[in-house]
């Protein structure tokens, strides 16, 4: 990754990636929202080696993404458990995002993505680009560009 | 990564990740949208190797998401340049989702961020879960579960 963790990217997208920009990691935290939270559940569901995970995890829980949970089964030590932080949950967009583009433009036959519901109304729910007033706006009608930090700092006169 | 491209995941997101899950790959289609088009625009925003370039603008315009278009600058041979597709368009979602997570979420001052705005009114416009009737619905209040095809491909009875 171009940014090095000391010298953190000025771009948003970029520091992002800087973090999540690694399959593995992306795919912890998608199996964190399907409900899985315990090493031996990560390693059946990805086929990841048990290294490779050690050091994600420990990564997400000190980006404070996942947050280490004590749990123990009957006749069994004390082990860990990983589950998402409120920080974890807004990832949401993230990995909604990835599903709805692979649902939306690399169809598959018998495919799974995710599907989203208010959990307080039962409502589907969905990803969209919003005006303030709730109008969505497609992707193909959007103009894009750059915040520009020193125009809203406001410090000039 | 897990899934070879031989045998796609049966999950969208992990297809997605597939095809685009690379630094390199969404910091291209992160530069498409701020407008560079030409080889030595990415190399000169991404300090990315020449190799490395080139195959993975060739892998984009294999998937469909950038198009190879000539031009030819005065006094110089023809050249290549690479622009988004309609489908590259629809990766404004996921662009847009790691920009907010960043902003949101690793904050670092002065940093930069995508701004959207409706190209027909000028209107903001920014990426949010909502239901049909285009109320908000936050990250933290969502029920997310996998679709399954074998409930919804409706051949029973």
């Amino acid at each position: 990754m171009n940014p090095s963790p000391a010298t953190p990217a000025r771009c948003s997208i970029a520091r992002t990636l800087a973090v999540l920009g690694d399959k593995w990691t992306l795919l912890i935290v998608r199996d964190a929202f399907w409900g899985h939270s315990r090493f031996s559940e990560f390693t059946r569901s990805l086929g990841v080696a048990s290294d490779v995970l050690t050091a994600r995890l420990a990564m997400l829980v000190d980006e404070g993404i996942l947050e280490r949970r004590a749990y123990r089964q009957e006749g069994s030590r004390e082990r860990q458990e990983y589950v998402l932080t409120e920080k974890g949950k807004q990832l949401h967009v993230v990995i909604g995002a990835l599903g709805q583009f692979g649902r939306d433009h690399l169809p598959r036959p018998g495919s799974t993505s995710p599907e989203y519901t208010d959990e307080t109304t039962g409502e589907a729910v969905s990803l969209a680009f919003v005006t303030d007033d709730g109008r969505r706006v497609s992707a193909s009608s959007l103009h894009v560009q750059k915040s520009d930090p020193a125009l809203t700092a406001g410090t000039q006169g």
